[in-house]
């Protein structure tokens, strides 16, 4: 196997693109990949894109071929992911297989979701469908009550308060206020995420990620092509697990297994320990799943996530800087396009480029499909393994 | 990169399934594949899954870890593909590269698709979104009509028959009659084709695929662990090609480029030329496609195609039999399970265990997604490279 790198990246804005196509977004990241990587376009030997449903978004499906046409890329292979909310890392794992395997020498991976084309109905009933339709979706239980159950249970397991779930939301619009890519740019306090509006009990709006439009890309390539290339920042490993698709089925709810896999697998490849990472992205789609993710990654343990976000631990000067851009809550949350984004921002923290910048070696990304049957975990560095 | 094998294979019969879910599909196909490889489904590592539209079918995305849930294979990798009609394909291209890596051992692969839960007009809308929405379905073109406008051009360029395309669905349907998982198992006469309903002038219904619920899957395995079981047959080779979505971006009409990308890699890492394939499964969604994907894949020259089908070449004691099983017209196409099925009905021709068994060394497949925006070839042989 091959040491791959990151040598270029790129998005769109993270918002409501009201003048966007899917189409139009994937190719102004892909172009943005593409000249931030200063590549040739003809140098691409194959592309991966996520999104979870552009079918029932856009009433499009088939989006490789779509994205490698817009772009230009000529007769390559282009393959779509779907993993719910992992999509985007999805293609990008599976890219990183392929070039580390010697099939392809560069790809351009991709990720986008055009969300707000149908109405807020629609764009539930639509993300519901990562959960189990037959056992969840058909009965009513939409992706804010199945989190709501998990925070429930932690709260009641381990004694975590609204206080500490809020805290969550409060760090990640802190964090986004100086990323002119994120949707809301707005600090929030605690007082306001407990006195904005009910969702499912317990979380309230300002515990929720949004509905939002956007697209983002990378460019992948193997060792040999990226030394002659500026600053290339290396995936050191990938791990992916997966879970039961229904909350229900599961041992605990309070405990991802795929997210305990995806970590392992991961860990294992980049041959190093969690305490080795020094800028986490983590899937903070509702506020209680940044606690569990920070648990079940083992910066904590079970049940003390709550704590460890309120004693400031992942604020940018903290113990480990978690989502330094804003996360998606502030961020911004395009299905496909959030594993994708999580790999740019850590990229950039560690070639130097970004906003709310730390000072670190090695990145790592979380990135969750439904209510956990899905996890991927990537490892990035400055250095090659 | 190490040789994998395929080592056990199972489906669904292919049909109108109206008691059973994509769930039940997956599940009885999955467990049909790991009884033939005698396996313990303990030691499958990894899960690739192939559907088109599962969330516009049956309302249920994020079938990866739905599969790997229903067949109990714990917290492994599970990964959803879409490319359309050529899913499948991806599927299992994606599981090879990944066991020839080395990063797995032993996979599943799985395609599904359950089409009937949704009345006619949903169905062919959902087929639709294959094609490009915002410039072909938008305004009314149709997956029948975007064939037909390949079929006129084929008869203006090259003086192809309707006789001739309706060749090809009377040898399909010749070879599904002892197929028990054949959707049709009737033998059809030329003038039966050219007697049926118009759908999209040239194209009669007897010269389009049916509307198909079903399942297909398959154990991939690496050489180290194969060598132990019976009969392993081999995967020498795969290639992958995409093109414009829409049809009216491309060159020509009556050839796909994507297919000769495809035959072109496939081809080359299998160390042969195409004369050496004994065994062909293409990919006859309306009958038009299988004559341009003969041409395509140099069986014969560009125009010939139709002459080539008229004289019996395809047959089973032709120069080259295609769709010894009945292909898509007569064996069925539910869309994401069709590139697996077809790998399946090579591999036991090869292993000696088909319906209207051949003597072939080397098989291939043809798998095509859209009016040939993808396009998946896969190569098969008795004896490892």
């Amino acid at each position: 196997m091959r040491n791959v790198a990151v040598v270029g990246v790129g998005q769109t804005k993270f918002g409501e693109h009201w003048s966007m196509s899917l189409r139009d977004m994937l190719t102004e990241a892909g172009n943005a990949a593409i000249a931030d990587a200063g590549i040739e376009r003809s140098s691409i030997e194959s592309l991966f894109v996520g999104s979870m449903s552009p079918g029932r978004y856009s009433g499009q499906e088939h989006i490789g071929p779509l994205a490698a046409d817009a772009l230009r890329l000529g007769n390559i292979p282009a393959t779509r992911f779907e993993g719910a909310c992992a999509s985007g890392s999805l293609a990008l794992r599976t890219a990183y297989i392929d070039i580390a395997s010697g099939r392809h020498d560069t790809a351009i991976v991709l990720g986008g979701e055009k969300m707000t084309d149908v109405n807020g109905s629609e764009a539930i009933t639509t993300l519901a469908a990562a959960g189990d339709q037959e056992w969840e979706a058909s009965i009513g239980l939409t992706f804010a009550g199945l989190y709501a159950l998990m925070a429930r249970k932690h709260m009641h397991d381990y004694g975590t308060t609204l206080e500490q779930m809020a805290a969550v939301s409060v760090n990640n619009h802190k964090n986004g206020i100086n990323n002119p890519n994120a949707q809301f740019r707005s600090p929030i306090t605690v007082e306001q995420v407990l006195a904005s509006s009910m969702v499912a009990d317990p979380l309230r709006l300002l515990d929720c990620s949004p509905i939002t439009d956007g697209s983002a890309a990378m460019i992948l390539m193997s060792e040999e092509r990226a030394k002659a290339l500026d600053n290339p920042v290396w995936i050191l490993g990938s791990g992916q697990g997966s879970d039961t698709l229904a909350l229900h089925d599961r041992m605990s709810y309070t405990e991802m297994m795929a997210t305990k896999a995806a970590a392992k697998e991961a860990l294992a490849e980049a041959g190093i320990s969690i305490g080795d990472v020094g800028a986490l992205e983590v899937h903070d789609c509702f506020s209680i799943n940044q606690i569990i993710a920070l648990e079940d990654l083992g910066f904590c343990k079970k049940g003390e996530g709550g704590k460890f976000v309120e004693d400031g631990k992942i604020a940018l000067n903290g113990e480990i800087p978690v989502n330094t851009t804003g996360g998606l809550k502030a961020g911004g949350h395009p299905v496909g396009a959030t594993g994708v984004r999580q790999a740019i921002d850590i990229v950039k923290q560690l070639r130097g480029d970004s906003v709310n910048q730390i000072n670190t070696e090695k990145g790592m990304t979380l990135n969750i499909g439904g209510s956990g049957a899905t996890a991927v975990v990537n490892i990035f560095g400055k250095e090659m393994e």
